[in-house]
């Protein structure tokens, strides 16, 4: 009736819709909305790359909105991509994220959602990321193998689904192959930065003098482990080795070079678009919508930091 | 008359409005558009932080686009933030870019607009980056009066701005300082990679053995630099003094220490903010805009590897 009755009256008046408004009603824009925690120095910036590449090949354009980690931010970024009609959404949820009304909130709109690298396991959405776990088990299981026998590991935050899981890998390594898992061994970054690893190996160091290998769940805390090694004559590996986690470009560029669990960053991005994007084809032509759980493999790469 | 007969029309229907709707006539969406070339590992994540944290404290979202330094992309997408009706616009500008027809469209619209970092000089509208120029200079200068006469210079691409200025700043310290200007010494890195750096650093060295000092102008590829001296046995800063150019945070943990040219990548995004918050305040009010050319300044970081 009243489309009817505003038809009738636009028709008198001679009135020219006004094309802004009509893509109002339009189904797609062609744009897909990334809510990321932050851009830092490597792993983003990277998955980025991958994400607007593949968006550009598959014909989308890319919004980029930042969480800056806090759940408060992550809910008005998604509000602000559902106002601006996005396509889809894909999100590395907020490292204090616990509620996830918002992201139901996508899901019931019939926005497809794709999630990736930090997921939420109970969601009903696809999830795009690693086995963390299964990665840092497999190094510490090389660790081991190569005669260490008091491996200090090194986390990130408590919060963190990843680090937990990076963490439980090192643990069932050690206790799978009859070592002592020892509490005290296990110190926390939350900076996860280059001075904090420097300080980290000191203080381990300085706790377990017969430490023989330190693995750090990132790269760039692990050459700070190795500045440390350096600085003060430690020699690695004869001495201690050392396993980073990322293979962040700069590993290959340290002395001696970093050994390393290789993580395909890149590969992320363009697999959590390619995903997304099949959603939302399917969407459009009212076919089921298949959900994926996909987790793309790492693998060690054994430079010079360990034996 | 078309607005009085839908506004009847809306009454005797009981009409609802749409919230969404409604927004296209609000003149105020709370958010600021960004356009940047590319995410890389060091300038533009340290400038989007920037950029982020002093949006949020001015209460803007940020919606982020990447124009691959392609000029048609750069295009398209200040055309998807025109139509997504951001409160004002900031580009770092193609490297391509000649054409200025998209960004004259921003500004005849009314939309504010700033250009960083990659600025156009004859565009009427607000700039904020650094003298490249003056900053090259001083450095140049610098590793003249620590004794080295025989310079090699390591610049980026010919079409950036940014490169060229840089170039300019080095061949005039040289001239200014009684120095021939040799072309040869100038070599050109199209990837501004590490492997870059030392490749290039190897070329220099037999091309020109009496080399006492490589200028590079972006870190990395003085990091590169630096690992072609160490690995040849060439000692650093004695027999080659090594320059930097950003103070990428990498640089300080390089062995030894990098010397470089610091520039406030961080501010250059803050400032770039504050100025287009303050012109959109100012258009808001119906004040007068006024148009600002803001260069911040630069600082000569004296490490290990200059003497």
């Amino acid at each position: 009736e009243t489309r009817d009755a505003v038809h009738l009256l636009a028709k008198q008046l001679d009135y020219k819709p006004n094309p802004t408004a009509l893509n109002l009603r339009n189904q797609e824009t062609k744009t897909i909305g990334v809510v990321i925690p932050w851009v830092d120095h490597n792993f983003y910036s990277t998955v980025l790359n991958g994400i607007i590449d593949e968006a550009k090949k598959q014909g989308y354009m890319v919004i980029i909105l930042f969480s800056g980690d806090s759940l408060a931010l992550e809910k008005s970024q998604v509000e602000l991509l559902i106002e601006k009609r996005v396509d889809g959404i894909l999100i590395s949820v907020a490292n204090e994220n616990s509620d996830a009304h918002h992201l139901q909130e996508i899901i019931q709109r019939k926005i497809p959602l794709v999630l990736f690298d930090k997921t939420l396991e109970h969601l009903d959405c696809s999830k795009v990321n690693i086995n963390d776990f299964e990665a840092s088990y497999e190094g510490v299981i090389h660790l081991i193998s190569s005669g260490c026998e008091h491996i200090v590991h090194i986390r990130g935050a408590q919060a963190a689904e990843a680090y937990k899981k990076r963490f439980l890998g090192y643990r069932e390594a050690l206790t799978d192959q009859g070592l002592a898992f020892d509490d005290s061994q296990v110190y926390t970054s939350e900076e996860l930065s280059f001075e904090d690893g420097y300080a980290l190996a000191e203080q381990a160091l300085k706790d377990h003098p017969n430490t023989d290998a330190i693995f750090a769940m990132t790269d760039l805390v692990a050459m700070g482990c190795l500045a440390y090694c350096n600085d003060h004559n430690i020699s690695v590996p004869d001495q201690v080795s050392i396993l980073g986690f990322s293979n962040w470009f700069m590993s290959k560029h340290t002395f001696p070079k970093l050994s390393t669990v290789h993580q395909p960053i890149r590969e992320l991005g363009e697999k959590a678009i390619s995903q997304l994007v099949s959603e939302i084809r399917s969407r459009k032509e009212k076919e089921p919508v298949k959900h994926k759980a996909i987790q793309l493999p790492t693998s060690l790469i054994l430079r010079e930091t360990t034996r």
